[in-house]
């Protein structure tokens, strides 16, 4: 159990250091392009985080996310036990990780974001982002596709960049950490509860989804089609 | 039936908030450089089309493409009754898809789009794009590497974004889908016909070479070589 | 025969078609900004040359280029009776590829490129380009990694349009084809043979590599490592 | 062994031209634009280190950085005579590919860097990067995922580019090989051995992690999850 919540830990803080840190070199480098930045940004994240899930897939699973844990869970794949290890890992790893991004640009440890990014449009694009992750991971996990499932996810996330408004943060644990730069992937203390509320949302949307296209009897009757 | 024409209906939907969606951000992030702003467009859509077809291939074969749907049909792999469910899926699917974009960026569910696509040279390379969409697809899937599909189709259409002067939309649905967002990716609905004209052209020259290169007789033939 | 001959010819004209199409794209969008346009430019040929080995794998093995062609019958795995008919289908596949390029992008059929070429460090680089080329081929050919050639030539391709001078063009039929759209992608006739000699150069080298590196007695040698 | 030397050497001097070579085209073609430079830069090595590991790994193990041989050695999985052989044939390779890659852009064959990348975040980044660098690497290979790595490392290696500060050399060869090369990839001579030595501080905190997550008995511990 300890190993397992030491690679979420230890994943979740390489995550944070990922998408921050990928974020503050984009700010930096390409000043004033909004445009260019995010591209530099999911360009990052689309190859980093594969590789991040390929490290401790076979260790704890990868999730360096709640919503991904507590999906699990309710599937059945994961005891609750676990999850309850699990989410204070992630969490304080992602803290930990944007604490080392911002060490490794010369910035202050902590500098609490001031980008303010609440809107409802905003909170409908993480629904949407978080219902299209869970439904990427566990369609393939459910269907014996699993190996393919890092690839997917980076994809997954780096088109959802550009696709929702909110940038797809998708995973509560990378929201809290983002709080603690005041970078380019920041995002200020007082939009995070909505963003967290909306993924919670968008991951039970993902469970029904997941439900209803994979579940058990669902699985049975596809069979029939190759 | 009802399992299998709901994921078409809810690719489709996916499909068209993919790329209307990233067409918006693409737009918005990097306003007058076209270059750049394809190149979000295509990086966001090479990543994640291939997801899209990953989650639902066990379900529906994640056609999400009225064209795809009559040429598998016309090679005998899928009933003409799936192809009546499936193709209206796809256009409500691309219908919701757009308007789900639209929401997602803060503007208003509909808008006509007022861009003027029509043109001699962008109807051949509708012809060109739809023909090898439908020749990628099904040279893997009669020679056995069905599982490389999805990856392929993306790198396809993200190649395809560039070397065609259309913008390579290869899709009926999808042409629908984006009459209805006056945005990055949209057409007028003036314009709509004609490529969707020349879609079924390409369709049934891309049917026309599955045959000769991957028809029965000509797989066996092909065996001898390795 | 014929079957083969034709895969190589149409694969040919696709490929032609997509690397100074998407040049012409790129120029067109991003125009005085060259780095953007090379980026546009691989970023297209690195996922859409994949795709077109993929398609027409099975049928002729998928060259498209008289130095893999002429490598492939020199390690005996290719009759020379093919590669007779191969090279004229390559040569001939890209001038009308270059055609439809033009086409598709509105401009006139055939316009002598103006693009001058020629220099030593061009010429040491389509060496490089094309040893590299022969050596990723061969090395995965002989090693029954085969199946990821198709990727793996197209990475290094787009890899090789930026760590190249020369824009590596590593084949002398898509040389030709180039001659005739005097667009981004275009080379002046007269810069034509020394790339071409260059590229034979490159392709004897890097026979002289795989023979080394992977010929029967040194493949024999290698197993005892894993 | 001569063999395996020899693969070292070569696949150095690629790798050394690959990463200065697309660093000189980047610099040259987009004057200015330090994030698009990045970009092109970061876009080549992720594409071209796959292909090269790909080349030689049934020969050498493609380690091209002597780092993850000292590694490799350390968990018993390479001699020590090996390593001795490959150390200096990776940093004569590195060498030879900055001198080729100047050579390829038309430049003095040898021109001593005076890029300064001094400073402690820098050296800090060095640490993580080739800490991350030796976890993907082993972490794979011990969990018999071997075929995933090429990739894994190409991605990992373009994401690095962005996420760290100081560009991920992550590979005292190419830090020494960077050194001549007076161009946007280059690293100042004071510079090299503060770089290398965060580099041996990064193995050694990878070999680490390693041991702990997949050393013998942790892998015995974590077969019971899936």
């Amino acid at each position: 159990m300890i190993r397992r919540a030491s690679a979420e830990f230890i994943g979740s803080a390489l995550l944070a250091a990922l998408v921050i840190g990928s974020g503050i070199a984009a700010q930096a480098l390409s000043p004033g392009d909004t445009g260019l930045q995010l591209l530099e940004n999911a360009f990052a994240t689309a190859l980093g985080l594969p590789v991040l899930i390929l490290i401790f897939a076979t260790v704890s699973g990868s999730h360096f996310n709640p919503v991904v844990s507590l999906v699990e869970a309710a599937l059945g794949h994961r005891s609750w036990r676990d999850v309850a290890a699990y989410m204070p890992a992630q969490i304080i790893g992602c803290l930990a990780g944007a604490i080392l991004a911002n060490l490794m640009f010369g910035l202050p440890a902590v500098s609490i974001s001031t980008t303010d990014r609440f809107s409802w449009p905003h909170l409908l694009a993480e629904v949407v982002a978080t219902a299209g992750l869970v439904l990427v991971i566990f369609a393939l996990a459910r269907t014996g596709r699993g190996s393919v499932i890092p690839w997917a996810v980076g994809a997954y996330i780096g088109a959802a960049y550009f696709f929702t408004s909110s940038a797809s943060f998708a995973n509560p644990a990378i929201t809290i950490g983002r709080t603690i730069s005041d970078t380019f992937a920041g995002i200020a203390p007082a939009s995070a509860p909505g963003y967290i509320a909306a993924q919670l949302v968008g991951g039970a949307l993902g469970l029904l989804l997941v439900r209803g296209f994979f579940g058990r009897s669902a699985q049975a009757a596809g069979h029939d089609q190759q």
